[in-house]
């Protein structure tokens, strides 16, 4: 049976990824729906090859310029209620949800509604609102499946295992682009060296959030929520080779790693094909040419932006939205020239130093949150 | 509710292991029967903590010199009647099959018949009768539960997959105590040398054919009937640190490994727990004080005794009979001191060549080709 799907974030990177794993199998997948943002020029190649019924873009305006260069048998919608349409009315059994930013929350919840699957790309989604997500899904009685390498690869591990049993999720990080950099040595690292990656091609955000570790913070807070387990059984290694995606330690004593070449393709389409697994365009891991996978201890010291997403997490309610909203305007700062790159991690301790959480936020309480620890972050001197 | 377990080879490595890991959880089992052979006071003392209700020995004479110090709901049974009974007539739900030799097969035989789930650490029985033993298994709705640390890693990785889904089979190997010598620096090696293992402790016999890498030339042979795998979906890797037990690649790229301390009670307990996992004795796994783990390709030219191994897999029938009945003899020989270490690969190769297969071989042909083989094998010269 065609697997029906919409993707919402189509032109980003996991939204283009996602589609090319659907061209290479396209007897099985049928795109029911794509949103994008304001790249209208991609959306119309991709409306072009795959004919979905339902796209939205992110302005009237927009929508207006291409209508007419759209295939026929396709409509155009717009706005965030444009964008839920497409989340929740283009008859999608499979939602990928790979928006960026707080849209993403309520797309995201508007597919649960509609009954479907979720392929879970969006990190504020489960960060900010973890237990709304969490409670609505199961609800529902819907699949979020992890489309993040390291979830992914929890999620694989946990494969056909009593959750019982699980004892200690194990993240691992490459370490970033400043990995063997002391803290002294960052103090006048500039954008540029800030963006190589030493294993993932990936954009401007993610790439400092990977050398400051915020990103594995936000993934912490994920995995709390994805598989219920408690901020004391989390645990961080550095695993510079990024082959090792991350792994589960069970009851007794086993651990189960997912390893792979770096390519986002293999969890974008896992979440597509699972339970059932199909041949990929990955190329294979070949551990021989590797020789060997190394792995050191996290130091909360030299990464405090991993430490302040922990403690985030453990005070729950509101505050991880303050912790994600504070970073992402601190990166947004340091990417514009506006603040040194050790700012970001104490603009963030800042930010949450000034806020009370409220615990159990509904969604709008989040979204407020969420727009105050913005503006704070924006007048904080550095 | 309890389990009732029959342990066949009690009083050996894997079967005193089998009993401690009962031990740790008296209220999880009630021991039905074990069978032992001539190790007495052994099984006098495992009778006098287990209390079950069946035990055997090897012989009358045996059986008669201890039946008064067993405690009085234990009944006494001897020889290979004696061992079938205690397989398939002591009521257990789950048979650890831990006995070596061919004595094994008949009774695992027996164990499947009567229904039982089976706990298999005995080589031959897949090793020379795997076609047998599959089918058999299946025919009754039969577990097969693998106890090797390799198969329950194996085992382990498949959980929840589809089997469709499966690629290649990586089977780990410490590469032996000689697995930084040369062929050349191999001439003179002396027994003493051979019985040093880097990573497991384990019997005489099972630390020359780690050397050899006959050990894992029997293992990947179990591998193929345990997993229905083709030999050319079966690799083998050295990692020297015996951390990574062994890996399946799928048809995605994703490669699921399972990690561990060296340790049997943990393949032992997931054989009894499955599909649950129980809290171990053994000492949790510390990636971070390893560093790193080490993959090198493994070479068939260094060991021509897995090169012997997958020819006589793919050759089938009774050729893997061949295999391991020529590599007991030849282990026997060089452990005695009448051949050097080099002449057990050149011996196994010798008498394969002397054989010609006969394909689907029913049990009684494969024990008297195992006779065969243990004869040319006796007779050869070094």
């Amino acid at each position: 049976m065609m697997k029906k799907v919409a993707v919402l974030g189509s032109t980003g990177s996991i939204g283009t990824q996602t589609l090319d794993v659907i061209s290479r199998e396209s007897d099985r997948y049928e795109v029911a729906g794509l949103a994008a943002g304001s790249n209208v020029e991609l959306l119309l190649e991709q409306a072009e090859a795959f004919r979905p019924k339902l796209v939205s873009v992110a302005t009237k305006e927009l929508a207006g310029r291409i209508r007419d260069r759209l295939p026929s048998g396709t409509r155009i919608v717009f706005g965030e209620e444009g964008l839920n349409e497409v989340a929740a009315g283009a008859g999608a059994d499979f939602v990928v949800c790979a928006l960026v930013g707080s849209l993403g929350i309520r797309s995201t919840l508007a597919a649960i509604d509609a009954g479907a699957a979720i392929g879970l790309a969006n990190k504020e989604t489960l960060v900010t609102a973890g237990h709304l997500v969490m409670a609505r899904a199961e609800e529902k009685g819907v699949d979020l499946l992890p489309v993040d390498s390291e979830h992914s690869a929890l999620f694989q591990c946990l494969n056909g295992e009593p959750r019982s049993a699980l004892k200690r999720l194990i993240l691992t990080a490459s370490g970033g682009s400043f990995r063997d950099k002391t803290r002294d040595q960052l103090r006048g690292v500039t954008v540029e060296d800030a963006l190589k990656h030493p294993n993932w091609s990936m954009g401007a955000k993610v790439t400092i959030d990977s050398a400051t570790m915020a990103n594995k913070g936000l993934e912490v807070i994920e995995a709390h929520w994805l598989f219920g387990v408690p901020y004391d059984r989390i645990d961080v290694v550095i695993h510079p080779e990024s082959i090792v995606h991350s792994m589960v330690e069970f009851e007794d004593t086993s651990v189960m790693a997912q390893l792979g070449n770096p390519d986002m393709r293999v969890p974008i389409q896992y979440a597509l094909t699972y339970p059932e697994r199909r041949p990929s365009p990955a190329s294979p891991l070949d551990l021989l040419a590797r020789g060997a996978l190394h792995f050191r201890p996290m130091d909360l010291e030299r990464y405090p932006a991993l430490r302040l997403a922990f403690a985030a997490g453990r005070a729950g309610g509101t505050a991880p939205a303050v912790f994600n909203a504070a970073n992402e305007v601190a990166v947004a700062r340091f990417l514009r020239g506006d603040i040194p790159f050790l700012a970001i991690e104490t603009m963030i301790e800042e930010v949450l130093n000034l806020h009370t959480p409220k615990a159990s936020p509904d969604l709008e309480t989040i979204l407020e949150t969420d727009r105050w620890a913005r503006q704070k972050a924006e007048s904080l001197r550095p």
